[in-house]
Formats: C-alpha cells, structure tokens, sequence
C-alpha cells in the first residue's frame, strides 16, 4: 500500500533515488576502505581492485570490454571528454577534418561543448529533427560533408521528450563519411537494451545518477584503439584519459548500479513501460485539451511528455510541488534558468505547446497507486490554473 | 589505547579516512536527498540549499566569499580548470600574454596541465627550486617576463616533502608584472591558516579527500571579477563555469571538513607538529644512516620526509605495508607509474637519495602510540633490507 503522505517522485530524468542495495555497497568505501587507488598499500590496492570490480559491471552494461571504460564525474564531463577528446586529437592529426554534426535536441552538454569547438575554429552544422523529434538518417546524409567529418553526436535517448535515435544507422552513415560516432547514452542505459558493439558507436556517454547510483560519476566508453586528448590532466589515472583521485565510493557505486541494471533490464522496461502507458491513458482520459508528445514506439520507457494548453508548465510544476509531487517541465539542466526548452523549439512546437509542457518520468520504484493519487490532483491543478489564465484553451 | 592489529596509516598526504560526523552529514543525501539541485521542486531545492551551505563552509575556511567558490570533482580538476581556464580567456582577450610560469615541483596536475598549453602554443617556464625544496621569489623575478606572463602557478605546500612556498610574495611579485597568480592548496588547507585575501592570490585549489571529506570533489576559488574558459561546458552549474549536475553527497561532505578544519585548525596544528617531530626525532634517533628532507621551518604540519640510505623506497613500502603500516615513497599520483620523484629530482637529490625516500603523512586521527609502534618495525626492515642490498651505505 502506498503511503499517502509520501512524496510522489515523478522527475526521475533528473535524478533518481540511490537503491538500499547500492547505498550499502557504497558505505564501506566511506567508512573503512579509504586508500588512494594509486597507493601501493593494502588499502590503496582495495580502491584498485574496487574500481576494477565496477569498470567490469559498467562495461559488461553495454557490451563493452573493461578497458574501453573510462571513469568521469559525470555524463556532462563524459560528453565533453568525448567530443573535445576526440575533435582536438583528430585535428592536431588531420587538421582538414574540421567539422562536427549534432542535432539541435541534444543535452546542454553536448550543445555548450560544440559550442566551445566552434569558438576554437571547428566547423559545426545541426541535424534537424522532425515534429516526433526524430532525427533521420536520410537528413544526417544531408548535412555530412565527406572527408571533413571529424564527428557526429547523437543522442541515444532525448532527456525531455524521451525519443529514441536510430544511433546504429547514424552511425553507420557516419563511417561511411569517415567519422566517428558519439552518442550521449545517459538516459538510455538501463532502461533499454545498450550495446556498443551492435550500435557500432565509437563513444557511448553513461550516467551513474540517472540509474539509482550516486551523483558526481559517469563514464565514457572508448572503442579500443582510438585514443582522446585529456580534458583533465594529471597523474595519468584512467590509462591517462582522466587523471586526478578516482572517486571510489562513487565508481563502486555506479558499478552496482549497472549490475542491477543489467540484471533487472527486462523486468524493469516491462514495468516502466506499464506504468507509462497507464499514466499516458490516464491523463488523456481525465484531463482535457491535454496532449502526450511524440509517438509511443521510438521512445524511451520512462519519460512521457504532455503539453496542457492554456497553462505555464513552470505553474504547473510548482503547484504540484505544493501537493508533494515532483516533477519538471523539461531538462533540470535548463529549469532554472527559466528559458524555453531548446529541444521543443527545435521541434517545431509553437509558444503554447512549449509553455504547456510537464514531464513525468518515472522509474521502478514508482506504482500504479501513485499515479492513481496523482491523476486527480493534476486535474485539478489544470483546471485551476486554466480558470485563471487569460490563455485558456488557446491551442 | 592503541588496537595493536589496526592498521597503521602514514599515508594521509595521499588520501584520509573520513571523519564520522563527515559521514552523518552524507548519508541523508545519498538515502532520502536525492532531488537534481536545478530541479524546481522542493527536493530540488534541498539540494540546491546544501550546496549553497557547503559553498559557505568552504569560503569560510580560506577567507573568501561564497560567490569565489567554484565545486569540481577534486584538486586535479582545480588545476586543470585554474590553469587552462585563465591562460585561454586572458589569451583571447590579449594573445600576447602567451607565457605561464610554474615550479618544477608542482604536482602532476599542475605539470600535465602546463604541458598541454604548451601544444597549444602557451610558452612555459619553470622556476628552480633549493635544494631545501623553496622556490624563492628572486628566482621567479628572474624568471617572469614583463607584459608576457598570463599566469604563475606556485603550490601553496608540496605534497612529497610538505615545504611550504612564500606564495605571498610570489603573488605581489607576479601582480607586479601584470600577471595573475594561481595556488594549488590542496595539501595546505586544513593543516595552516590560508587566506585568499591576505596571500593575494586569484585562483586556489582545494580537494575535499586530503582533509577527511570524501573523494570526488574539490574547488577553485576563482577572485571576485576575474573570469575564465570552462573546460567542463553544459547546463551552466557553477556560475557557468562548470557544468554537470552536482556532487551534492560529495559537496555536503566537503562542506563540513571545511567547517570541522575551520574550527580545530589550532589544535589540529598543534597536534600534528607535535606527532611529526616526535617521529622525526625518534627515526632519526633510532635508523642510523637516515636523514629526514628539508628543513622543519616552512613546512606543512603533516608531512615528513626521510631518506634511508642503501634501501628502495618501494621495497621499504612494500614491507611496512606486509607489517600494517601504510606509507608512501612520495606521491600516490605517480607511485604506480614507479618513476623517480620529478620533485626529488628537481631538487637536486642524488640517485641514492631519491630511491631511499619515504614520505610518512599524519592526520589528527593519528597518535604516538602509532609512532611507537611503527618506529621499531620500519627500524628492523630498514636493517634487513641493508643487509640484502648491494647498495647498502652508499651515500
């Protein structure tokens, strides 16, 4: 039975809550097993061996070897390691291959690194995507330059409106160019089936905070053979693609939490797939002038994004607050700089479908039972703001 | 009373144990804390409300403001973003100031930071040290080049032998020529009063895991005004200047070693000179042929350095480490890469007197029951280990 006080967590895109399991794995390496890895001592070689243990449990949750892993504080650093790693070093080695492709839906991490590139003289160009917020194939054709593609990032999974990316097409597409293929995987694993040798990608960006690990790690994956130029150099941890002291704690952590992942990968896309859909008939059914976005194949299991017409999602976000529901009108990234999502203007959405939009994602520790309390009160707070707002049924 | 099977940790220059009430203060964020600081509901805003508590806390133990406080993953990240981030904004605005000064024993962050601004066409110069390990502010005034130098990087104390830099006066000096000053404090704060604003430096790099906080997270304080290149680009944490979703178990931790090294930092000294020169007075007492590195004035309460003539520094850890005391040859960084100290070298040592080094670092959690325990044991293994040595009393 659900607790009726409790908080009803719906912004798991965000961050999610550590598993018990996974706290419990990670206190040890708080508590009593504090060695420097680089330590020669027994309890400098425990953190190695700890690192080790979790480089193994991550790699073996998308396929990968042990050595293609390499540990960062995050997926936002792991994007950035990826695309300047990897665009810098290509450069000082082909100086023509100047040209970096994206979509316009992707992460800030992604966006502000290409950024950062083209100020440094690289040459970027965006991928459109289409009102599903699909990026195609046939449009990546379009925009890649043979010969003077260095690379092309393309998200697996979208962090607002939860769209998958055919990644092992782009990919290919990408190859056949002559470029590398980047893809921010942060809301994908351990939500859907990830495997790099079957995607075929060359980097694959991880998360640990968005699987139930703990915040301030993440991981990038390096096909074995390509080499990066450091973001963060140093004392030469992480076969030197990232130095400075490993965050044990936090890599066991993260370790555990692809374990669980991996482990519980088909029970848990059949449960957040279930829970979806129920919350998507719901909300249609009960709320009026209400809209899920984009279609439900080609989508993430956990995300549904709903535009409410006549209302400010910020309201929307807030008042549910208020009734001790959480959840967020799009990326946290952006929330609070209180800016329109870049990813719905890319899309095509007008002004009041982007300023309707809340986005509720959930993850295996939420129930059907909160979703039921949810449903009423969301109603009613839709209601309520809508008979307040001078932009009531504008559609 | 000392437990004689704990273990016996001389190695807190490379990482220390995390002190229980750190510990307290960290799990409520990693079991029920969970909310994305940039989230907008009231779990978000829990986050963001400790992190905003820790940013005080460490202000308050280097005298700066809250604002001046930039979170990273650690020291290593410090030195990287303090560096690279300066040199790269001040080299657009004015790409003359193309020359950066560092000491030759500067950790390898700093050194791996300065060596990728030299491929990207940065001119960099290293001031010589005595062989007491200073560096003294008439050699860097030799060393400076007038309307040219961008940055100079002086570390507060160094992390293998503990001197402390006149990092006041290399500040004045290095203003003098229109150049701004950077330190890495990561083995200072904690152990000796540092205040920004009486040392007059613009940029400085704490790590939480050097003062009892946990791994995987560290700050730049960045002076009010000066403004620098991310390396780390995204959702726009950190005042813009590093982006990801924050550490916030991590900050929260870090947050309270500064407060707990803030309010015993007297007591804390005290107790640390006390049980350095008791074990400097009683290894040299009790090892013929060992000598203890630079002089005790201008040194870091923490750290000693010895040299045993005729023995390898790795075979003495190695032994310590069968007998339950952890020590080090120098670095944790760079141990395993088991090449000779760049410090020790820099400073002129001898073959002999590299190899034969061991670098014992207390904490507050250390006591002299421990020195009395150990001294006897490292005694026996350095004699047995002179016995089997082909060097053995060679000076």
């Amino acid at each position: 039975m659900d607790d009726i006080n409790k908080l009803i967590y719906f912004d798991n895109a965000a961050s999610t809550p550590l598993l018990d399991e996974i706290t419990s794995e990670i206190l040890p390496y708080l508590r009593s097993h504090y060695g420097n890895p680089s330590s020669l001592h027994r309890l400098g070689r425990e953190s190695f061996q700890a690192i080790e243990k979790a480089r193994t449990r991550v790699a073996s949750l998308i396929g990968s070897k042990k050595k293609e892993i390499i540990f960062t504080s995050g997926g936002t650093e792991a994007n950035n390691l990826a695309i300047k790693g990897i665009t810098n070093r290509l450069n000082r080695l082909n100086p023509k291959r100047k040209c970096v492709i994206t979509s316009s839906i992707e992460h800030e991490s992604v966006l502000g690194t290409v950024k950062d590139l083209e100020k440094n003289g690289f040459n970027v160009r965006f991928v459109p995507t289409t009102l599903n917020g699909q990026i195609e194939p046939e449009c990546l054709k379009k925009t890649i330059p043979s010969n003077e593609v260095a690379l092309v990032s393309v998200m697996l999974s979208n962090n607002e409106v939860g769209t998958l990316q055919p990644v092992k097409e782009l990919a290919a597409i990408t190859h056949h160019y002559g470029g590398l293929f980047h893809t921010d995987a942060v809301q994908a694993i351990g939500k859907i089936p990830v495997d790099v040798k079957q995607l075929d990608v060359d980097l694959l960006s991880m998360s640990s905070h968005k699987i139930h690990g703990p915040k301030g790690v993440g991981a990038l994956y390096l096909k074995r053979g390509l080499m990066l130029d450091p973001i963060v150099s140093g004392g030469g941890q992480e076969s030197d693609f990232r130095s400075g002291t490993e965050n044990v704690h936090g890599i066991v952590g993260f370790g555990k939490a692809c374990e669980i992942a991996s482990s519980r990968l088909e029970e848990s896309r059949a449960l957040l797939i279930a829970l979806r859909d129920y919350l998507i008939f719901h909300v249609l059914d009960k709320i009026p002038d209400s809209r899920v976005n984009c279609s439900t194949e080609n989508r993430i299991p956990n995300i549904a994004h709903f535009t409410f017409f006549g209302v400010q999602g910020e309201d929307l976000v807030n008042k549910l607050d208020e009734h001790g529901i959480a959840a967020s009108t799009g990326s946290a990234c952006s929330s609070k700089h209180q800016k329109p999502s870049h990813v719905l203007k890319a899309m095509g959405f007008s002004y009041a479908e982007v300023t309707g939009s809340l986005r509720l994602s959930m993850s295996i520790l939420n129930t059907k039972g909160e979703i039921d309390r949810a449903i009423p009160i969301l109603a009613e707070i839709v209601a309520d703001l809508r008979s307040r707002s001078p932009f009531a049924k504008s559609k």
